[in-house]
């Protein structure tokens, strides 16, 4: 991947470009916002207090995320809540179809659902200004939750091997309903996907260069789902 | 009141008061760890996105305050889980016994009863040492979420005034079953209830004063709801 946006200034000048970046930054506040309930609803199912303790951190830190992006849309003078607003319903139907009925579905829902999420969120930053990008990558960071989830997933297909059969069918659910959604979301936001696939007056990626992406965000699942000890 | 607690080397010098202040310190921790989940799950019926992010934003301040209490804990050398474990049933089943069935009732709940919650603990703080008592009225001090819910729960009587009697009924019914878990803990944790009625070496309070620590709870429980606009 090499970086190839255009210049911060475009925020500026480029008026769709603008929208763009707006729509990207909005997508994940939300995103952030409906992880932060998330994490915190798996913290209720939690089996100990210390568990209970990892999950509601890792909830917090996710709202830091939020606050982050909420405070570059202000920014951007662009009313948070709306813009937020037109990616409400990807996320609460990607959450109503993809509910953990356990501690650790939910734990590998926060591992592979996100990890999945962040890795397409990076490789779109690839294509957006410096400042977006670097805004983009530092929510996007790991923060160190998945040692933890690794480890309880792990001991868990341990004392019980069907447990991993269960779960990685679960991992692909997750997959396939986050699919879906950003379909459904590239369908509905212009402005969002042709920071992919270029717009009349800016070039995108060409098509090996999608298929490329791709092919590492499915290269990363399964290497996630491996770290769990789950088939992909 | 004036404060009359033992110099902090107590926490050495006296098992039975170190006890107490552990107890103490662990019943606040697991209450601002279920706080948290309570409001993360309030969140979840937030009619707004900004309401939404409020509430997020209240359920993470309740989590840096448990990470304060359960650090605590660890510098008195004890485990904050082992420690908070005797509580877990008694918030459990307050919070069971008081599920908000709507946004407005989890923001009654979050102002009625940890106000009330807030309250005791400040009271109980009188009775222990500086050091104890500034973490203790640090973590219960009023994170500004008051007037976020006053403007809300005030908002929606003026729509609807028969949402007052219903909220005022909700509100008395908090009270009662904080109560009575609040007796179920005092009448299995010995340590904690002697920092207030005394011990063998140790004087308590006398009624008298217990009476008019009763009355100002119940004072401060009124005034909370008045400012909600409901009857107490």
């Amino acid at each position: 991947m090499t970086e190839q946006g255009p210049p911060s200034s475009a925020l500026e000048t480029d008026p769709d470009y603008r929208a763009a970046v707006v729509d990207l930054i909005a997508v994940l506040a939300y995103g952030e916002l409906t992880a932060f309930e998330r994490l915190a609803a798996d913290a209720a199912m939690a089996p100990t207090i210390d568990d209970k303790a990892a999950l509601a951190g890792m909830a917090t830190a996710e709202y830091r995320h939020f606050l982050a992006l909420r405070d570059r849309l202000a920014e951007l003078d662009v009313d948070p809540q709306e813009a937020m607003g037109p990616f409400r319903r990807a996320y609460e139907e990607f959450h109503a179809q993809t509910r953990p009925s356990d501690w650790l579905e939910g734990l590998v829902k926060a591992y592979v659902g996100d990890g999945i999420g962040t890795d397409f969120y990076r490789e779109i930053a690839v294509y957006v200004d410096d400042d977006t990008r670097a805004l983009v990558d530092s929510v996007c960071d790991d923060m160190g939750q998945s040692a933890f989830i690794v480890d309880r997933v792990r001991s868990a297909i341990q004392d019980d091997p069907r447990v991993g059969g269960r779960l990685a069918l679960w991992g692909r659910r997750l997959v396939g309903e986050a699919l879906s959604q950003a379909q459904r979301v590239a369908a509905e936001r212009d402005a969002l996907s042709t920071l992919l696939v270029g717009g009349v007056d800016r070039p995108g990626t060409d098509l090996a260069e999608i298929g490329r992406m791709l092919a590492r965000l499915t290269d990363n699942h399964a290497r996630r789902m491996a770290a769990l000890g789950l088939a992909a």
